[in-house]
């Protein structure tokens, strides 16, 4: 495997793609960008629920079950918290806390994001490079029939029941992708677009100035997060019918046709493959689901031993 | 008990005295006013400790052994904040860290201190009104031998070790006594000065614009913090003698000679008495230690009985 490496990844099923990645490539063949339209400002600190997921995962501290947060928390600042009436809809963690008082506190005294979380990824041991897409602020904002809403007031306050009409992403005109992202990508032979939220985890990464250029002539290479026409968790699947789509692994691919060399599905979805490769794209049909840490490691290998199959026939070609 | 006090306060042997007034005054009788010289922001957060402590004991809610915090406390946030590397000599525990997200949250959407300590008082279930001295910000900067050490540094990180030159306190002079303070002050019969630190908790109070005027001609009685020339806690004795003076309960008394009517001191102390009194200062010699809660009861009534006497010859004059 000496391949080398761009993944691009909003929250948990990203951070699970990537976690089975980091076990197969060294650090210096393999670059993590996260999305960072999810991040907000919530009671004075700076929260990144994307950058979190992925790297509570690489520590080993992520949550199983909740799909974010800790392992290991205790939820006493909250619980008084909810006595004070503040609001508590977005739930941090005793432990998770510190996380976010001392990105705030760096944040504050002028650190880049990417910098910030540079050392954090030191303090836990985390070997890979983690960049956050910017170190610009980016919101993602959802456009709903509820009206405007900042992506965590959507996703956890309202729990993404509101219709969804559009999204956008505040800030992203003047965002330049974090130091070090485009150059990942120019020394990267492929770029795997990680099994996440298509319009509000990786389509903020693809909307930074300068990201589709460097993916052109570039193996790219996706894995459905849609399966048998669901989202594995979250509202991806909604959103498509929001969009007038009809979710399935097929749309994923159309979504993103412009860039995508190949994309891996589940095989529930087989009968899916000649219409994907009758746009033009690769497909590789597996089992895509990530349910125990050795489904992590296997779905990377396949990503990647597909990812080798494109750059082999690229080079043919 | 038809007495109307004001009450002026520091930490935890303030918050004592205070405690066992609130049991023998109606909130329509009592006013309580709290020191904020000892206030700084750390980790982003506005915190108040003379507040907090004065609140909490009043909420049932003090740490009895500490002196400070809360009870029923959890330290995962600052476990895990150690491990970033932050500074952690300032002990927030996972409770009380709610408390200080919260103020800094209302006093950052514009909340002055006194409105949010009012909110605080009500969600607590607490009805005496309890007022920070002001509203702007005061810092008492302890000048020591190893520079100028904002407060809550001499105080915590450096554990009160550094040889003290003097005392300043940043702001004070345009800062603005709290909304109601001084009428507070003006409809008392007398004003009590709780046996809180006079060099960093008394003073700071007293050298607000206006407050030394409006005690003028009011019965002003204090209870002495320094018993057998020690302080109970904290470095009060230290002061005086870093001051050139050797602490004892007379020397507490000639530092408010000036607007002092009457002192308690105790028992052990009882010598001093005349020699107080040559000063022109009342004294009453009582058991002055609050060791259990029943002692906080005892000590207010001896304070107020105290006081109705100094009234009562007052009035006579």
């Amino acid at each position: 495997m000496a391949l080398k490496i761009t993944a691009l990844a909003g929250g948990t099923g990203g951070a699970k793609l990537v976690d089975g990645l980091t076990t197969l490539l060294e650090p210096d063949k393999l670059t993590l960008v996260v999305n960072t339209g999810d991040d907000f400002e919530h009671l004075g600190l700076a929260i990144s629920p994307d950058l979190d997921t992925v790297t509570y995962t690489l520590a080993g501290l992520a949550n199983p079950q909740s799909g974010w947060g800790r392992t290991d928390e205790t939820w006493n600042f909250l619980q008084t918290l909810k006595e004070f009436g503040s609001p508590v809809w977005f739930r941090l963690g005793d432990r998770d806390l510190a996380l976010h008082v001392e990105r705030t506190r760096r944040m504050k005294a002028g650190l880049p994001l990417s910098d910030v979380t540079r050392a954090f990824c030191r303090i836990f041991g985390i070997d890979h490079v983690i960049l956050p897409m910017t170190d610009d602020p980016v919101r993602t904002i959802v456009e709903t029939d509820d009206g405007d809403l900042p992506f965590q007031e959507y996703f956890v306050k309202h729990s993404h029941e509101p219709q969804v009409r559009g999204f956008r992403f505040e800030g992203i005109e003047n965002a330049k992708p974090a130091p070090g992202f485009l150059q990942a990508i120019e020394d990267s032979e492929a770029v795997i677009l990680c099994p996440s939220n298509p319009w509000v985890s990786i389509d903020p990464i693809l909307a930074l100035s300068g990201v589709r250029e460097a993916l052109e002539g570039k193996v790219t290479v996706g894995v459905s997060p849609i399966i048998g026409g669901q989202a594995v968790r979250g509202p991806a699947a909604k959103m498509f019918q929001a969009m007038g789509i009809t979710p399935s692994a097929c749309a994923v691919a159309e979504h993103y046709q412009q860039i995508l060399s190949g994309i891996l599905i589940d095989e529930v979805d087989a009968e899916l493959a000649p219409e994907i490769e009758a746009l033009g794209i690769r497909t590789k049909v597996t089992q895509t689901m990530m349910k125990t840490q050795p489904d992590r490691k296997r779905l990377a290998e396949e990503v990647l031993a597909f990812t080798a199959e494109l750059i082999e026939a690229e080079s043919r070609r």
